[in-house]
This record gives C-alpha cells, structure tokens and sequence, in this order.
C-alpha cells in the first residue's frame, strides 16, 4: 500500500489518517492547478481574451498532461514562483501536441499567486467537505447519546474534583453544541473564503484590461468559487476566518478528547472508548490504549500553533508577501489535516464508545454524598441559617469521605438535624438522590436537544 | 497623572494609549461583578426566588461598595475563587448596613465563573466599541484618501522588488477592505460572544431551579447581553470566535503599518506617517521615527501568539477548567488591549499621513520604465511572437537601469522595433506611461469604492 | 494593602503571587535606567570623557530623583524613546540642583536602547535569583521525598493508563532531575545574557571614541554585569538563550503540576496539594480546590506563546528593531512572571503535600495483578513460549478485573500453569508482589540521587 | 528525480532544499529503528541477557530488512505504538529465516518509546550534522566579507530610517556572531541532549533487571550516544534545549534575511543576493526576485510556532504522555527542517552575494550629511553649548533634505558657525566625512573579528 502523501514520515504519519493525507496531496495539487489554466484559457476565449483554438488546446494539454511533481518542485524551488516550471511543463506539452501556437495564451495575464491560491482555495473545498462529514457524524452520535442518557446520573467536576452530579446527556450534548455551531460557521465561512484569485502581476488585471472582471466572473463560475471583487494577494482576512474556525473547531474536539482521555481512566473507568481493542501495547498484554483519544490530543495540541503561524503571516509586504503569503501557503495544509485527523480520531473514539452508567453512579456513591453538599446547605439553611448549614455540612462532608460513611446518614443523626420535622429531614435524604440530583442536568440537557433540532446540520 | 492600569510596566505601557488601561483595569471589573451581583438579586426578586427586600438591600451595597482591589486580589489567590472574596465584601457590607438578613440571598444559586465570565463579557462590550471606533476612522481615512488618489500613479511591489506601477488610492482601498470587514463581522459576532453566564456549581443552574432560566432571560436583558441556551462554563468557542477576529483585525492592520514603515523609509520617501514630528530621538537630532507605526507593530506582533494561548485552552476539563479557564481569562484583555493599541496607532499614523505623489511618481522614473516590461512584452508579442519579445525586453531592461536610460528609448532604437510600424512604436510609448498603466488600478479602486458604499459602516 | 505593580488585572493578578507583581514593576525599572545613567557617568569621569564634578552632579541626581512612572510613561509613548522623558527628568534635576552645566555630560554617547536593555538586564538578575530559590527548595523537597520513598509502590501509568509498578520515590527523583538541570543552565546562560549594553546610537559607541571600551568595561564591572564585546542592539542570542531556558523550566514545572493534578483526584486520591485547605469553594462546601496547581497550569499555559512571542522578534531590522525589540522588552517580564508564578506555585503546592502510600497501594490491588503481566509473561514464556504465554496472560487479564480476582490466582489455576513445578509457580506470585514489583524503581531512584549529589545546587 | 520525502506537498517542499528531505525521511527513520533493535540484541548478548545466537540472527534481520513504510504506518496507525509493526516485521523476517527462536529475544525488556526517541537523535544526529556545515560556511563567508569591507561606510538604520554611518563590514560581523554563538552551543547541547532511550514499559529497566544498565552503557557506545542515568521517556528538557537552541539559529538567520531584503530593495541597492539571477518572474521580465532570501524568511516564519509547540508538549503525563509525546514527535523534524531551509536559504544567499559599496556612499550622500548630525551637534556643542547646537544642526538638517544641500554647507554658512575658528570649523567637515564617520565601527568589527579567531568553528 503505497502512502498518497506524507506528513513528514512513518511518525507523524501515524497520528493522522490515511485519508487525510490525499487532501493536499501532489496529485491534488497537480490536479488543481490545472484546473485553474483550464478555466482560465476558456474563459479568456469566451470574453475573446484568445482564441477559441488556443483555449482548446489549452484545455486539451490540461486535461491530459501528467505534471511531474518532482520536476515542478525543482522547478518552484528554483524560481520561487510556481507558476514557472507549471507554464513550462505545459508549454513542453503545447509543443508536443503541435500547439505552439496557444503557448503565448498560455497563463495569460495571470501570476504564480493566481494559480497557487485558487488551487488551494480548490483543495480546501475537497478537505473542508471531508471535514464537515467526520464533525456531522460525530454531532449526531453525541445527540443520539444525549437523548439516550439525558436523565443517566454521572459526577460533574470542577477543577478535576467531584463538583455535584450531573446527567452524561448533558455532557453529551455540550461537547456537541460546540460541534454543531462550528459546522454551520464552516459552510458560512467558506461561502466568502473559497474564491476565485485572478490579480495578475500586482492585483490590478492590468493585462486582461476592461474585460478582466467578467473573465474573472466566468471562471470562478466554471470553478465553482466566489468571485470577489478584487483580488485577494495580501488581504487575507476572509482566508484566515476559516482557517481559524477549523482551529476552534479542534480546540472543540480538544476538550472532548481530553474528558474522554479522564473517563477512560483505570480509576474512574466511566468509559470506554470506541477503539481501545486496537490499543495493544508491546510490552504490556493487559493495556488497552485509547489510541484514537491520543491521536485527537496528539492533532489538537499543533492547532493553536498553526493558527498562530497563519496569524503572524498576515503583514504580507506591498502587492505580494515576501515569505510570509508563501510560508502561509505551505502551512495552510497542515491545519486542516490535523484538524480532520483531530475529527476522524474523536469520530472513531465516539463511534463505538461504551458508557458504564453502574461505573457512574458508583463514583457518585464512593464520595458518600459529599457532591450534594450545596442541596443540603440550602435545604439545612432554611432551618439553620447559612453560615450554621454550611458549617456543619463542611465538617461532616469531611467525615463522611473518612469514615465511608453517607453524608446524609451523618446529618440526620446530627442533633441540630435530629430536631428538625419529618418534612425537612426527608428533604434532606431527597436533595441526595441522584436520580433527583440529576433533574436540572436532564432539563437542560433536553433544552438542549430541542434547539438542535432547529439547527439540523 | 495616574495610570490607572498597567500592562507590566512603563516599557510595556509606551506601546499602548493611556485609553488601553481602563478597558479592563480594576475599577471596570469590580463595576462589572458588582452589576453581575446585582442584577442576579433583582432577577431573582422578580421571579419570586428572593425576598424583594433582600434583592433592595443587595442591589443597594452593589450601587455603594468600593471594592478593595488589593483585598480581592488577595483572597482571589488564597481561594483561587474570585466570588471567595467578592461574596466576603458584600457580606460585610450588608452587616453593616443592618442587612444581614439578606446575606444568604446574595450571589444565590451562581458560582465564581458566572461572575468572571459575566465581568468579561460587559468589559469586553466595552472595549469593543472603543476598538471599533479606532477602526471606523481609519476606514473612513482610507476611503477618503482612495477616492482622492485613485489616479495616483506609485509602484506596486512584490517579495519587495518593484513590479509594475499601481495607484495610491488603490492601495488605500485595498488596506481598508478588511478592516472594514473585521468591523462588521465583530459587530456580529459579537451577538453571539457577548452572553450572560449563569449556570451555577457545574452548569446545570441546579439551586434556582425551575426558575432558573427566567432569572437567566431577566439578568440578560437588564444587563444587555445575550441569553444563551445553558452555560458556556467549558464550551468557549463563541467567545474564542470573537476574540479571534479581534487577531485577524490586528493582522490587518500589521500589513497596513507594514507597508507604512516601507514606505516611510528615507530612501523610499512616498509617505511621512502623521506623527513622524514626535518621534525625535536622544542621539539623532535628524531622526523622525515613526513611532505610531513602531508601536502598531510591536502590538501586532504578540496577537498571533496571544490568539494561539486562547485557543490552547479551549481543553478545558470536564465542567470547569483546570486552570485552561483561568489562563484564558487573564489572558483575554491582554488580546484586546494590544488590538486596541494596534487599532490606535494605525489610526494616529493615518490621521496625519502625508503621501507624496511626487517622489512616487520619482519612483517610479528611476526604474526607467522597466516596471512596464510585462505590458512591452505584451505589445511586442504582437509582433515579434512571445519568447523574442520576452528576450528583448528582458535583455534591454537591464541595460535600461544600468545605463539609466528608459527602456521604451532602448526598445525604440532596437532594430526588430525600429522596423515597425508607426502605431506599434507608439503603443510602446503608451504602455510605458504611467497615467496610462495607473488606469486598471483606478478602475478596480473606484469598483471597490462603490461595493464599499453599499456596506456602510 | 496596595498592589505594586500588576499583571492587567485582578483576574490575572490572582494567578500570581504578590511578589511577582515586584520583579519587574515600575520602582524597580526606575531605578535601574537610574543606576545605568549614574554608572554611566563615573565611569566616564573615571576614563576622563567628562568633568568629575559633572559626574558627581548626575550621580547626585540619580540617587535622589524620584522619577514619575507617568511621566515617563507620557514622555515615552509619545517619543517611542525611553531616553527622551528620562533624561529631560534628570536635565530638570540637574537644573533644580543647580547642575545645569551638567546637563551636556548626561547620558552622553548612549542611546534609548542602552539605557533601557541594561535595565533589563538588572531587574531580570534579581527576578532570577528569586526563581532559582523556589526552584531550589522544589529541588530539596523532591529529592528529600524520594529518599524516603524510594521504595514506596505506585502504579507507573502511561497514555493515563495503569502500566506498572513503579515508586513514588522515583517519581519524586524524576520530577526533580530537570528543575535541578534548569538551576544549573540558568545560573549559567545568566553569566552570558546578563550584559551591559552600551552601543550608543548605532551601536559603535562612536561618540565615546577610544574610550568608550574602557568605560564599557568600567560601567559593566559597577553594576555587575557582564562586559560584551560590542553591542547587543539587535543580536538578541544569548539574551533568548536565558528566556527560553526559563520556558523549559516552565514546561517541567507544568509536568510537574499535571501530574499532581491527575493524582489529586478524588478517584485517584495519591497526593493531597499542600494548599488544598486553602481551596474552597463559593458553592461548594466539599470541596478542596487544588488552587496552587491550578495557578501552576494557568501560568505555565501561557508560556510557550511568550517564548515564541520572543523568538518571533528576532528579526529585528538594521540596528534596532522597528517594532521588533520594543515588542520583546514589553513581553520579557511577563515570560519571568508567569514562571516564577510556576515556580512558586509549584512549590507551594509540594511544601505541605501529603502522599498517601495506602492508597498508592490499594489502587495497584484494584488492579488485580494486571499490570504485573509484562513480568508474568516473561517468567511464563520460559515454560510455555512467549506467544502461549502473552496469549494466556492477555486473556486471564481481562477476566482479573472482570471477576475481581487477582491475575495470579486465575493464572495458577489454569491447567497449563497447574502443570508447572513450584518455583516456576512461586516465581508467578513473586511477580506480582508490589514489594518486589518496585525494585528495579527504588534502584534508579537511589542512582539518581546519588547522580544529584555531585551537583549540589 | 525522485522527492525523497515530504513536507506536505510541492507548495512546502519549494521553500527546503531537496536535502532536508532525506533529514527525516522514511528510509532514515527505518534504518535508525532497525539500528536499535541491533544493538539491543548486541548489548543484551554482551551482557548475557539473551543468547548470542539470538543477536546474531537479530542483527542479520535488522541489517537485511527492507521495512515497508507503508506497512508500519498503518499498524502504528492501529495500534498507536510503532513498536507494535515493527516488532511484526522482524518477527516475520526471523520466521522467514528459519529463526523462530530468536523471535522471543526481539525488542526485549524495551518499549516503543525507546525505541522511537532512539531512532530521533540517531536521525537528530545527522541532521545536525547538515546544519552546522550550513552555518559553518556562512560565518566563513561573513567573517571573510568582514575582513574585507572592516572600513566600507554604509548608512546604519534605526526603526528603518537612516541613524548615522556604520561599516558593511561590521554588519558581515555582527551576523557571523550569533551563528557561530549558535554553532558552539548546538555542539555542546547536543552532547547531552543526544543520549539513548531505554527505559523498558514504565521506564525503570524492570524486565533487564541489574543488567539494565550495562546493556544501556554497550548500546549507547555501539549507537555513538550519551547514556544517561535512568530514561528521559517524559522529562524532556535536555531534548528541548536542543531543539530550541535551533530555534534561536532560525531567529539570527531571520534577521540576516531580513536585512537583506531591506538592502536588496530597488530603492536602497545596497546588495544583489546571491542566486537573484534564478528568481525570474512569470510575468515581469524585469524581475530578479531573491529567492533565497524569501525562502529564508518563510521558513524562520514557522519556527518560533513549532517551537512553541514543542514546548507546550512538556506536561507529559506520568510515566508516558497522552498525546503530548506523540506530538513533539511528529513536529521535531519540522522545526529541524525548516531549520536548515533557512540556514541553507541564507547561505545560498551570502555564497554569490554582491555588494555594492559605490551605492553604500550614494545612500550616504544622498542624505546631505545629516546621518552626522549626532557628530556635528557635538563638536559644535562645545562652543554654542548642547541646546543651542542641537537647535541649529535640528532646523538646518531639515534644509539640508528640501534643499539638496550638504548640511556641513548649510552649517558653514550659518552666521554663529561662520565666527567660529578655522579649526573648529573644519572639525565640522570631518566630522561629516564618511571615511572618518566609518572609523568607530571598523575598530569594533576588527574587534570582533579578533575574538572570533580565538572561537575557530
């Protein structure tokens, strides 16, 4: 099996899918650039830029020619502009086919800018449709569950200790509204990103004349790209919005991979996720790894960096960067496969993920009803006023966890608590149920679900 | 004079206008939490949670109380809670005031990060206008100057190499657009970011209720935000999205002072930045720094990272972070505030900018006409085919510097040009006009003009 | 109590602790450009560039003059030149004091970026001196730590999931072993970093002519810092090399407090905080925040983006940065902040922390054995071949913490195992004891305490 | 030609060198792992851990398998840990080979981390290797430009406007220090940093038992690394220091860049790097675009991120990290890559580097004198005191620009400069002389150059 394109090698490589690693490939790439001198040729014939032969054999010689990618590098590499080694390649095959008359009308009135950012904006489109497949599935997993367990109680933590209790609904459905929300800003997003770039030499069509906006207008037609007005050298803004909402959507991810990664724990075992099977470990037989959830991890933790990078490439010098539009392009990719890897990695941990609401309810019990103290303040308040309630259920709180003892059963035979009517004692035991504990949580939780349902993906 | 905020210290402060310290200094977040307080109590009046003379007596030491900064700062670190101290501070001010009765209603059912992120959300309201102040006029500078100097021949250069010649008013229109943009797009997604937080211990407003969500919709609307569907405890991407495009607004404008420094350079001379007069230097009597551009890119130059250590945090844990939250808090005004000072030096540096049309025009003489190869090369293909009018052009334009003579002298004596019709040498002499070639960047910086009309601000 | 100097706000201020807020506050930078100017003076007094008595007069002035931070904080925004509001300052001194003769010989041949790098450079030694004695006593806590537990059994868990045995003592070794090499590197780059600067305008010191490597010399030997050869204007090297070394640290200290974290967990329970009492919470009763880890992570969060802040600005044009070093010197003291907060918290967090060996014991006996199984399987694969052996343990494993029952039980009960002689069934027991489980972990931890003895901090 | 390896695609790959691909490429990293398993074997039989029979039929797997990248990635995709494939493939050859019993001597006692962090600084190792020949030889190159422009004047530029006269040749050697600063240091960290992993499953050698360590010492010394005492599988600060000690390279090679974009701009002229020939334009003829110099900047672009990144991997959990490893594992090579793109972009650059010291002093004419301001202010300051002088060199510098009249001129003619003696008076026209300005900067770059014979590469 031969690997499509690499993230450096075999140890980069592992953390993503092999999906991901088509989304920008040379293939890819090759491919849209060709794209681009296709639709421009024909759409110069059609505003009668050049000659219906020419843009035919144009058109032809793309359709066609197999770029050398090692050729074309050596090339880019050389001239720093890619449009160089792009026009002769297809020059070379122009001359072959007996076409040497198109060559002039070749990439005419266009830049290296023009091609290299069109193709990316076209891969984009491919990846950002990829992306949005792996986040959809995981929204509607996340719904499914929540729905299922919107009333299923589980510990909420705060600063990573047992807070109150919680329904694993609720978490279900807020690590999907986020989820949800970066999907729609996506497609909004890439309706104004992905456009059409065509300035020529300085962004002003200076060679196209009078009728470059409509050539510009029928490509990104033929392209099915927006066609701005003006050109987008140097003012990345429009670019960057996207990019940078991939990056919160893995900082998303990030979060429910990392919660994920807290419940697998061996101490906490709340679950287990969809693809610990495959986690086997050389030296150890009995270690089952989320492996998916450190992929996640291992793909979020370069996000903010790359978002950074795009960030500080934004002061691009005069009419084109001076290394920072090509460094932008270079990390572009980048990004967005560790973003799908992030999203293909939660999607897998998720697909076949097992919740273990008996495991759940029992690290609610062990901690003998301590995560009810704020109920039971409030309800022992009414009686004892606050600083007295709060007192007593501290200290008793503190009890209840040494001696494995409930913190209810300490408070009723509390002689302040002992003195108080039937009603307000079984209040007490009623505030430390966790099927009744859990009622707010399910209540939001199912808020939740129903304003999801407007927003279907 | 009292600063009445710092960033760090005066080496740091000389980057940012004194207005930068008062969008989030101490004075404003106390203001902020004591309205969070106060609004909790009369919303909970209102729906009958509290008594209404609770709600009175707590709204009343919320309007008086001068929080002790210093004293919230110290038991903030003790407790690593801030509702620790603040809940402490109006204790005590209500005993004083003979209300200790209304104590156990004060900050009801709400945690520490309901006040925070509240506290944040009405700062940020309030930076925000201020930043977008700063923007709005430098649009409105820009678009002014575009419409003035949209015939205003300069070079246009790319990887810092003159390239061919572009008019002034077209960068001008070409700087404004995404400013222009980020205005809008803050506005918007500022509707979303700007939200109350009340979700209580873990989010699930489990104390208040049923009432919950109607203490939510009346506490939002007194305090003119948003009321969202359940919490944003650990789901940030709606504040990060708004934070972020305050990053990509400073990425615009670090290309905007970018370009100034360029052009600002003794032996470039086509602007002097509006306050050049104040930069004088203690050793160089002749200097004329221009200190309003070194300041919006020392700004811009720690958005990148600052928007990367946001996004850093989005892990947080479970239902409060484990210190992901409380980075990101401290973090955030710093963001704004660099914006904010980048936003206003940008501003400073237009608001007073003189363009020298002449030297641009000087500019462009010195290069011989050189930075009209394409279009020669172009007229000539015509005639002499592509690769020998390309071969000609480039042969002689050297010679054209070297000599410092202008290329269209050179081209015209060359004996392939000397033999063409009369037509075609004058459309040599045509193309090599800058009034003529300016005309394409005339025409895209007058469409762009227009489409910015439609978008006012 | 008043707050010194601040880190923007209370919300950020409560992250730190209050001795951070006087690294590098406004009195303490004050005082060092006046140190800088009096040294600059004698030492050109002593080389005879000027009169002593001006020298007397400057020196005079510097030990008595107040500065206003505001003022300079003014004079400086608006300059872009540190230089300009101090030395009009000490002119008006000078001139109050009589001295006005004085006022040619002040500051003479030195520039903004002299005065205000070699301040730096005096703030940062001291800032230094107050990390490395937390760093110190974190050091001696771990290494006293490990000594007594150096055989104290603990799970060794890897991708957060339970591996093996290892001890509490080791771990203690481990953590400390890279605070000790970051003592050793700082106190080591600190000799190079910590230099004067003095270039004057341009950095040849030009207007100090053959003196001016005599006063270098003369002045560097004064404060305290090392003499470089020529200037470090815009060669920031060696003075990264110190920032990035506190960023390593930071990122230790940041390992340091996860893993802290990860075992404060209530379903882990391994370690109490030292400061956990100190951790309540507004809503909470129950809980017992782990408030100095939690600063720890928030502070070391930030500081892989200061560092790259930093590393961003050394592209720093010609001689002196537009932009670039003025950012630098605005960042620097948050990066030293934010890691002596690290530092503190860390050891704060250690300096009362309680292990819990019992329950570092009994969370390896929940396990039943089955993280023994590497060693259970090497001692079986000498009988059964190492497939058979992997395969049986893999799967009895699985069935261990199933059924509740430890490995080794199931495993000597199974017919294959039931076949073996007795030692090779006591070697099975014997593997699976903690109390041999942990030797090969209290032998590393006792090398490398005896590794830390020859280089005694 | 074959692209050995990849950096995403031919959009990144353009901005390395076909060198840097094979740093880290496929076939590096499968000869490395292999390396491992070999000596392992070695060692182990050395020590008598395993059968020499064993290593041997070990030793000739490693040494005759092709591993199949393809192959590894997906089972280190599946699985999570490289080991898991690799240890299939040499099982696979040993079966082939007819050396079934050797199968359960392969990769004993070690864990998939040793056996990656091995093959990282085996690879480290080379890479490092290329990059300091690449540093090597520019410094050569400055030192020797050095030598010989010590006295050529050129304008030195402060926030990018002309300060005052310096030396092309002082500049050569101010950019030769930090690289050879950095040369020495990679040297000596590398000495530390590029030690043997071996730690087995939790890192305390438990399967080795006594003999760990022997076997570490034989392996470290067959493999040319440092044997460190225990492992370094989650204390990674030695490997950070190298890491970022490249880093800071990349920050000294981007202010070279830098620099020489600014002084190879059209207006300025002051250099033509060297391969400006290559950088033709597809559009403009004209154009010389230096390629070098942009690939320079957007590779040192990308570092201070991945550097960051890098450092942000530092909290590893426990005993192994949960996706924080697995990252730095992934973007080292990037940073090293990128690393010597720039080292190797900024060679080529300097390697055929013209300078043009005939337009150095047209620069300087250019300015009418008043870059000598400073010098003239204070020669005249001994006889109109320093405000008066000042006043006078300040009004009549701005003359001196509007009216293309030497300042010195301008000055001679000022009725207070006209009454001054004939030798004060030619004081003012040496000091303007350029010859005489350059003098304080040719000292200090003999200077330097002096203390660089002593630190010979």
């Amino acid at each position: 099996m031969q690997e499509p394109s690499r993230i450096v090698n075999v140890f980069g490589n592992i953390l993503v899918p092999a999906a991901a690693g088509t989304l920008f490939d040379d293939a890819a790439l090759c491919r849209a650039m060709l794209d681009f001198e296709s639709a421009l040729a024909r759409a110069q014939a059609q505003e009668e830029v050049i000659p219906p032969s020419a843009a035919q054999a144009i058109v032809a010689a793309c359709d066609s020619l197999q770029l050398d990618a090692a050729a074309l590098t050596e090339g880019g590499r050389r001239s720093g502009a890619m449009a160089v080694p792009l026009v002769a390649a297809l020059t070379q095959a122009l001359q072959s086919a007996g076409q040497a008359d198109a060559v002039r009308h070749l990439h005419y009135g266009a830049t290296t800018q023009d091609v290299v950012d069109t193709a990316q904006a076209l891969m984009t489109r491919h990846a950002l449709g990829e992306l949005l497949a792996q986040v959809q599935a995981s929204v509607q997993w996340l719904r499914d569950e929540a729905a299922r367990h919107a009333r299923t109680p589980m510990l909420a933590r705060t600063l990573l200790q047992p807070a109150q209790v919680t329904s694993w609904g609720l978490k279900c459905a807020q690590w999907a509204a986020p989820l949800a929300r970066s999907h729609a800003q996506l497609r909004q997003l890439a309706q104004r990103a992905l456009a059409l770039q065509l300035g020529g030499a300085v962004g002003n069509l200076s060679t196209l004349g009078e009728a470059g906006e409509r050539v510009a207008a029928r490509m990104a037609a033929q392209l099915g790209l927006r066609c701005a007005v003006g050109n987008w050298h140097t003012q990345r803004d429009e670019w960057m919005r996207l990019g940078l909402e991939v990056a919160v959507l893995a900082g998303s991810l990030s979060k429910i991979a990392g919660d994920l990664v807290l419940m697998s724990q061996a101490e906490v075992a709340e679950v287990v996720a969809g693809d610990a099977q495959s986690g086997g470990s050389s030296a150890m037989p009995h270690k089952r790894n989320p492996v998916a959830c450190m992929q996640a991890v291992a793909a979020c933790a370069q996000v903010p960096h790359l978002a950074a990078t795009l960030l500080s490439t934004m002061a691009q010098a005069h009419e084109r960067g001076m290394g920072q539009w090509q460094a932008e392009v270079a990390v572009w990719p980048q990004l967005w496969v560790q973003a799908f890897a992030a999203a293909s990695a939660v999607n897998s941990a998720l697909s076949g993920l097992r919740a273990d609401p008996q495991r759940m309810a029992r690290n609610i019990d062990e901690l003998q009803g301590v995560v009810c103290s704020e109920a039971l303040a409030h309800t022992l308040a009414v009686s004892l006023g606050k600083p007295a309630a709060a007192a007593l259920v501290r200290s008793l709180g503190a009890q209840a966890i040494e001696r494995r003892t409930p913190l209810v059963t300490l408070l009723l035979a509390d002689p302040a608590v002992a003195a108080l009517d039937a009603s307000q004692r079984s209040a007490l035991t009623t505030a430390c149920d966790p099927a009744v504990a859990v009622l707010p949580s399910a209540r939001l939780c199912e808020r939740m679900l129903q304003a999801a349902d407007s927003d279907a993906l």
